[in-house]
């Protein structure tokens, strides 16, 4: 590898030329190893939200990146792996009831998860309101729970593409989340070194989800799909809407609580629904002809479940308190739902206490939102809208504050948008 | 002023937004202070490249730089002042006629300059070839020696605008250099801290010029002359032509040896042109009618450059030597010079040892190129070209690469064109 000049890897990516291979190897193995200052890197990361990154350049980044850590080996399993990721929703639980449904079809569910971070929460942090359940296993740890329950939902190792952590910190302070090559980078890079054979991604749009437009979600499907696949994973991407807060529960234990009702054949609608289309699409990406529905209604997704949660501390069956303090959201008026504000109401519940502002901040297991009602119901004057929970009265009041206008009342009836939008596979 | 967040201040520049002066203010405050990082200053300055600042946020911004430092007061002088300041060209000698000559016509020029970095030399690297002369100067000596002769040629303090020095370096490693308002406020707010009443900007623009096109300079000077009245500062900018090198001297000590011919009245006629109209146009802003040709040729602009040197502890009649290992560059055949290649001149000498490539680099007196040619002129075969001058001789051999097509022959005869381009008041 020759010797570059990062600003010169800059300046050619500011002014809209792609980067030799060469280069982006040079520009990331330089930042991680310290040669290349975050100040040098930011204003990269930030032309590269204005400039894109080739397909070519894209493959490359997301390869470097790889290779910057250890890489899993699954391929000893004695059945077909494949995992899910969500880009994230607001009362997004379906991880918990997808990975034993899954797993209790027949499939191995190798789902390393990170923290959550701002209004979504994280998987992580819901499982963790379970008392004993712990979040972090060894790569043989989680390997042999794989094969031996079939699911395990875990932290993902600092193994695995560890440049990712110190460019993902970099971003987050900088203003360059939000780009499209950079984002499906960060998400391939990881799920690649975990070495799932296949991948679902469910791809989030709407008002509560960071990708607000249908365009721009189709660009970072494809984006995701085309990395996958070039590196020999089966990638298939399902859009789902993000207008309305996914299933009634919003928080950590209360969608544990909302996860069990769904695994036990019960729960929202909606929940259960995603959770089914996200199911069928994993099953058949490995070849496995079982109805996910089969697994449900017999009992044998929440068993799997049962197991998996007891294979890492926990105590499935312990009940789970909400937080204390209490509050009751009603409508001022009859009328029928115009909207519920998904990105109001996971502000709530992340102000409530459900979320944390820095990767180092400790969330409550009990705070969050119970959502009563949704788009098109008919309401009444004093009707409850929501059930606010939190530890104490300081964020009980800071949550309220954020909920207020969430639901949105009028005089139209509407009518309800699936769930489900399209799929996308090259 | 309120708190902000870097993060909502880099995003809200990154989709095109305008700043509040509120929150342009905490930004730079707060970047000085060491509260806000350079990563995130580094990824603001990318965003400011890509979507620009209004003319509103630029006059906040340059506000809040001037704010960083002192502000020096020359109204007690008894005479006008006037400054100039070129955006750097190759051979660019003109301010160490310009200010002697100005001053020889009854105005005060406070030229507090820079060091060069690249290809264009600075004006203090030419000026510390003479022996015995010093550039660092207190405010209180740089404004006495103004009142007693009428020019002064120092280092500007590190007092004026120091927020600029951080900026201007951080800009240097993360390819953020090439922006119009983050190149204007960075010029302008040490010329307004400085205290000029006047001001005349030669904008260069051309193969030699960091400035390519004509429209960019237009924009530059605009953004520039805006800026300058906006803050009381009689602003005038002058765009000229720098596709080949100004005069026949690039270096240090033989730039100062070409210049003191122009002062006696002889040296080449861009260079006399140049700073003839520069000069009138200063002498127009503050309202002194004299022709500047008459102290060009009475020997008084000569007089006061050998005063302003000497107050400044140099001698102004030593001789100044040359680097003393030589080589000619002779004509391969017979032609038309079609161009003489400013850029690849520049970088020649600067690699014969008369620039740097790093701040604390130290710099050849006597390396430079004697370039014995101009567009439009007919050479024949082995006439020389060039003469490189350096200390050694891996310093020569490296500007012989450099510059060994520089010239470029044919058989076309070409149209001399004007240095002075166009003048932008407004």
């Amino acid at each position: 590898m020759s010797t570059h000049s990062a600003v010169d890897i800059i300046t050619t990516k500011r002014d809209g030329a792609a980067l030799s291979d060469d280069a982006i190897e040079w520009m990331l193995d330089s930042y991680g190893g310290g040669a290349v200052a975050d100040e040098q890197m930011s204003a990269l990361l930030m032309a590269i939200y204005f400039q894109g990154l080739t397909p070519r350049e894209l493959a490359r980044w997301t390869d470097v990146m790889i290779a910057s850590g250890e890489r899993l080996d699954l391929s000893r399993l004695s059945r077909p792996t494949v995992d899910k990721h969500s880009t994230g929703g607001v009362g997004d639980k379906i991880s918990l009831i997808l990975a034993p449904l899954v797993a209790a079809c027949g499939a191995a569910v190798p789902q390393l998860s990170g923290r959550g971070l701002g209004h979504t929460g994280g998987t992580l942090d819901k499982l963790e309101s379970i008392p004993g359940w712990r979040a972090h296993l060894s790569n043989d740890e989680a390997i042999d729970q794989l094969e031996s329950i079939g699911a395990v939902i875990c932290a993902a190792g600092t193994g695995l593409a560890p440049i990712d952590r110190k460019l993902y910190a970099l971003r987050d302070v900088t203003g360059t989340v939000e780009s499209i090559p950079l984002i499906s980078s960060s998400i391939m890079s990881k799920k690649i070194a975990e070495g799932t054979q296949a991948l679902v991604l469910d791809v989030k749009v709407g008002r509560g989800a960071f990708i607000k437009t249908l365009s721009r979600a189709r660009e970072l499907a494809s984006t995701m799909v085309g990395l996958g696949r070039s590196h020999g994973v089966a990638t298939v991407a399902q859009l789902t809407a993000m207008n309305q807060p996914l299933g009634r529960a919003v928080g950590n234990a209360i969608e544990v609580v909302e996860s069990v009702d769904v695994l036990r054949g019960d729960g929202p609608a909606d929940v259960r629904e995603l959770t089914l289309a996200l199911a069928r699409t994993m099953l058949e990406l490995v070849g496995i002809d079982v109805d996910p529905v089969t697994k449900l209604d017999d009992g044998s997704a929440y068993e799997l479940y049962c197991r998996m949660i007891e294979a890492q501390g926990g105590d499935p069956t312990a009940p789970l308190a909400l937080g204390s303090h209490r509050h009751v959201v009603t409508a001022a008026h009859d009328g029928i739902v115009q909207s519920v504000d998904a990105l109001g109401v996971g502000v709530a519940a992340w102000r409530l206490g459900a979320g944390r502002a820095r990767k180092e901040d400790p969330v409550s297991a009990g705070a969050g939102v119970m959502c009563l009602v949704r788009e098109g119901d008919f309401v009444v004057a004093h009707q409850p809208l929501f059930e606010l929970y939190a530890d104490d009265d300081e964020h009980l009041e800071r949550g309220r504050a954020s909920i207020e206008n969430a639901v949105r009342l009028g005089d139209q009836s509407t009518d309800v948008e699936s769930i489900l939008i399209e799929r996308i596979s090259s």
